[in-house]
């Protein structure tokens, strides 16, 4: 099987990641930080190790900085739901997942208003001055995609926290699609909440995700429980990370998370950009030479996009082009990607859009073959 | 290492579990549920086989009612919060976790109030009665630990639930420490909710948990967001278990949960229980022989008790006693446990306790030698 698939999860992951599951299955196999035993401090460690690990990617002030969720869309509902108050307004563009959308959605029933600002792929100046015209008195959050997880589109971001800061407003970047791929300085560009998948770009096992802040202290939480932290008290812990940690973590996620980020980190974030964007310019390239293939943006390429990369063969419905590749043994995602309001954007609501995305483990000859089978299916 | 803080997680996991994994990582390492080709496929496959284990195993009325989450903490939060609303009364027992009193803490602050009932170890109809006393006109939810993780104190929780539905009012049964050591049959007992723990008397990975129910749509959501069902809506799906599951979930957790429900049901329930309160008891005979070892409960005995033992020594604080064990090989928790209230009920709030927890694979050697180690020690 080919697998193109990566925007999704990302598959294979390393083997280093695959160990380290498996070590933390026989070493670290007590529940860290609520024992003071052996193996509760070595599981606790590892953890630590995790955070330390991920503060120092995304240089964040420190490891306490890093919470761990289940995945990015916890940690987005965190910050959406602990921050934003009936009368409050929020803005987002237009290219937002649903896991901004429909909390935002849920939000708004309760007097929360919300503004989808317009991108202007390739023009950066256009949107933030969009983003700048949507900020209202009551703006209490931007929440903005740092790349669309359909497109590629990448969002100018560290100019929309400034933007933002300008006015007081804090901003939380969604890096479900970015994080392990684009450059991301939390400190550097003054990002206050950054939400992470911990399974794509980090490429760690799915159920991990991180909510990344300086300060978790503003958030309203959503979930409390036991955090093996002052037990005494029935007040949620102020602060970071046991404010957002309830119950029992995923140890062996978290583990492999960490062997994840310091397999992008060794490998280099730069060096993965590059080698995926290739990838993505060279299949870009070929689909625009075929007869019927829809692109829906010009050829991707650094700053303005991420390795991502979304087509329809004439109306072909999306989800029978990417059957017909699944039989070819290729595996891509067609439909809406959860992000309907990205599709909407591109006119492509009703058809969906074929979407290939390859790691860094990806390689020409198998775009080669992925271009031979969709001609064979034209 | 003699591990005996199984009610904290139980270690080691059967070997099934661990393949279960890796094979997960390996075989099921696309994101399930998200898109049509063959891997995604695969594992949303394996995601429902575990589904349908722990719908038979609880016996729920289909593999649909079981919704995942990281934790039994989660799944604890997600009925309380979504239940609840300002001006709404809770009961719950004196038992309960910081899983239950912490987001009920924080439901006070916007006007809902919480009666926490005296239980009677020993004396069922006692305990029914304090809790048929504390209902209201606006009682809206029972919260009802199944069995104290502290003190392994068990509720009549089947009582309870009918009591509750006299009234109409719904039960969530916190079954943390009982999922796969005490029976629980949600049809036959009418539980409208269960919160489970994975990776405790059900032997799955850390970072797994299960909130079961035959209709999820009474539950107001607290996390949103892609669900890869019905995307072009902003709003959240209405039907288990897509309406509990935002975004990415813990394939391989979920794989190895299966596993786990597996190993538990050939190896048998009542046997699991017996073989593990035969310890506990041999156990509690032993400390009560021994000089200054304070214990809190008579010999524990079905159908009151959950294998769980705590004991102190003398005024020494049980940290003190759990780190001397450690010393000498032996890995129990000491402390709060997360439960203050349980502790408050029995007086130990500033000593806590000395908590042991046999499993599944603890062996009356261990227990031994356990034993020659306290008494080395005192």
């Amino acid at each position: 099987m080919i697998y193109l698939d990566n925007a999704a999860t990302t598959y294979p992951k390393p083997n280093s990641v695959q160990n380290a599951v498996n070590t933390a299955l026989k070493k670290y196999g007590a529940n860290p930080g609520r024992a003071g035993h052996s193996m509760s401090l070595a599981a606790a460690e590892e953890i630590y190790r995790c955070r330390t690990a991920a503060a120092g990617f995304f240089n964040a002030p420190g490891p306490e900085c890093v919470a761990f969720t289940l995945n990015c869309t916890h940690a987005l509902n965190y910050v959406i739901k602990g921050l934003l108050k009936p009368g409050d307004h929020a803005v987002v563009s237009c290219l937002e997942h649903n896991a901004v959308m429909r909390p935002l959605q849920k939000l708004m029933e309760s007097g929360v208003t919300v503004t989808r600002v317009r991108v202007f792929p390739g023009d950066n100046d256009a949107t933030v001055d969009a983003f700048r015209s949507a900020l209202r008195e009551n703006t209490k959050l931007i929440v903005c995609t740092h790349a669309s997880n359909v497109w590629g589109i990448r969002l100018p971001v560290e100019r929309i926290a400034a933007l933002g800061h300008v006015y007081g407003i804090p901003i939380a970047v969604d890096c479900a699609q970015s994080a392990g791929i684009l450059p991301i300085d939390m400190a550097d560009s003054g990002f206050d909440y950054l939400c992470v998948a911990g399974h794509k770009g980090l490429y760690g096992p799915m159920g991990t995700g991180m909510l990344i802040t300086p300060d978790g202290s503003e958030l309203s939480t959503m979930i409390e429980g036991g955090t093996g932290t002052n037990s005494i008290s029935l007040d949620q812990p102020q602060t970071m990370p046991d404010r957002m940690e309830s119950g029992t973590q995923n140890m062996m996620g978290i583990a492999g998370l960490r062997a994840g980020i310091e397999f992008v980190k060794s490998r280099g974030v730069k060096t993965i950009y590059q080698h995926e964007m290739s990838l993505v310019q060279n299949l870009y390239r070929r689909l625009a030479e075929m007869k019927n293939v829809k692109l829906y943006t010009p050829e991707p390429d650094a700053p303005y996009y991420a390795p991502v990369l979304s087509f329809n063969v004439g109306d072909i419905p999306s989800e029978t082009i990417a059957q017909k590749l699944n039989d070819s043994g290729i595996a891509v995602r067609a439909g809406l990607h959860c992000s309907p309001a990205a599709h909407d954007f591109m006119g492509t609501l009703t058809q969906g859009a074929v979407r290939v995305c390859p790691s860094a483990f990806s390689n020409l000859g198998e775009m080669n073959n992925f271009v031979a089978a969709l001609r064979k299916i034209i």
